[in-house]
């Protein structure tokens, strides 16, 4: 079992993920403005894998103060920096805000008290995704039958998560169960999430696989050699909108062309429940190097003006459903997420 | 003006595309089995492209031989090498029947008579198809207006056929007839001919572009920035149905969704009448290698497999016109296409 991020003794380890899968290497750090560059250049990633990184960020920020002086100020500026770091997945606003009202109920108690109920809640938020991504897994792995291809799209597996995955955690659901099932797997330019990480993943577990590039999918799609797509997802609104990875968007659409059934697997922290819908969602967008090079080196002519955009939205009437720890949400999405939250 | 190919004193010299951007590396050869080559390896690419190389492969192939004896083995010989090369451009096949009826109507003349005719015919064959190219570009530039945004994927230019491009060729018609237009390159993996070879000809030329991974058009679709959408072809059958660069068909599926007009642009030699439609179209099925590697290095675990079919099919429906020298073709095709024949 692969745990991308773990704490022990003051320290974070977490599997540099820009470095794989041709090297594990894992940066070990104390330092909570080491986590925002880790979020930043996408060494940690994926939504909820964001979140489960900031909690432990705003515990190595704690630590190192030394009384509680400023401490309030000081806890907002941890707080800020982190969640600074990235725009479009809300698991990180949704990780901090529980951090913070730990933080805000125990004011009172000694900092070496404080310390340690953030450091209990950041495990605690870690502990429960596991346990959360298992529940999808079961949940989503009854839509998926026996001699299915799955495509998915970038990586929303253990790497993403604290453990187990959303999409692929359905998938490793479905396989655990005995289902004979195939992948196939986007490689997802610019920064390859499917062919370096999600390709490392299935790898390791002996899940059959094949990697394709992003354009091939509707070609698949047209012969009849997809049977459903599953993917994650870094923010849903109320009416189910789903920001997830660039060529979410697409594969949606070509999903629907072809009458493929299209699911979102994820947590319900990545429900923004105050946004109506998906074009209230920022999104992110990137250096346009990610595009010009590959693997480091420039690959178009001196010049060349690249865009960049990390996300897009998948607009609800394109999703057939939305698997999350508490049961499939079906349509409308606007009735089905409002009850999730009774 | 950049030439991709030219041919003097017995000898061909092409652009090795493979190398571009980084390295403007010119193949030499009079030896037909290093156009073979080239053409495999895709030093040169695009339909009428590869037409012009294996019509002057030919020429290559002709001039080595000094005697008449087994003449006609030999030339069948050299085509059949030529057309092995690559199966889903038609172009190939076609430029080698031509300089066939011309190899056969004039066996009985001298050896040195042969090679003079051969290449007059290879000569004609590239001529002419900038020509076509030119008029292509008239055609299609009426459909282009004023501040469009036009999408293209792949490379259909300068260097995918003898010069000017299809493709490429209305973009720039439409430029050089004082038309304020922004193009959207699709990066087109696993080979990045757009990021390679469409954006270095857009650079020389001043034509404003932005580059984008593949994943990323129906987001730009969907924000309403592409008014258009503009594509070369391998083979069109005489329904219409067209075979071009994997991917293709995704771009098309997303047009039709978004209204967006989608073209295809070629020439009438890339009409397979005989094929009736595009479930006939061969496609070829390259090494896996192209997606788990780059630049000779891998990305991906050790041991993954890959799927790498180089082309797709988009079928009629999907296809708005066809922009052609003889005219644009209208729905529906199989009229429009049977009378460009008279």
């Amino acid at each position: 079992m692969i745990t991308p991020l773990t704490y022990e003794k003051g320290k974070v380890k977490l599997i540099d993920q820009t470095k794989l899968p041709q090297k594990e290497e894992v940066i070990e750090t104390c330092d909570y403005q080491e986590i925002c560059k880790a979020i930043k250049k996408l060494a940690v990633r994926g939504a909820p894998a964001i979140g489960v990184a900031a909690a432990y960020g705003v515990v190595l920020g704690v630590n190192e103060l030394t009384s509680k002086e400023k401490l309030k100020e000081q806890f907002d500026q941890i707080v800020k920096e982190l969640k600074d770091t990235r725009p479009t997945a809300v698991n990180l606003e949704w990780a901090l805000t529980r951090m913070r009202e730990v933080f805000e109920k125990n004011s009172r108690k000694s900092l070496d008290q404080i310390k340690n109920l953030l450091l209990q809640e950041a495990d605690r938020i870690k502990t429960e995704d596991v346990e959360i991504n298992r529940r999808i897994g079961r949940q989503g792995a009854k839509l998926i039958e026996e001699n299915d291809t799955v495509l998915t799209h970038c990586n929303a597996g253990v790497l993403a998560t604290a453990g187990y995955g959303t999409a692929l955690g359905v998938i490793r659901a479905a396989f655990d169960e005995g289902k004979m099932i195939q992948v196939l797997v986007d490689e997802t330019r610019p920064l390859l999430q499917g062919a370096r990480l999600t390709a490392w993943e299935l790898e390791k577990e002996g899940i059959p696989y094949r990697l394709i590039t992003d354009n091939m999918a509707g070609y698949f799609m047209s012969k009849g050699e997809v049977n459903r797509v599953v993917v994650g997802a870094d923010r849903i609104a109320a009416n189910g909108d789903t920001a997830n990875k660039i060529g979410t968007y697409s594969l949606a659409v070509l999903a629907d062309y072809h009458h493929i059934p299209f699911y979102v697997a994820a947590p319900i922290s990545t429900i923004d429940f105050p946004i109506k819908s998906g074009n209230q969602i920022p999104i992110e967008e990137r250096p346009p190097e990610e595009v010009t090079h590959f693997n480091g080196q420039l690959v178009t002519p001196e010049g060349t003006k690249a865009k960049n955009p990390a996300f897009d939205v998948t607009p609800n009437e394109l999703i057939s459903c939305i698997i999350t720890e508490k049961g499939v949400l079906q349509k409308p999405f606007q009735n089905s997420i409002r009850n999730t939250l009774q």
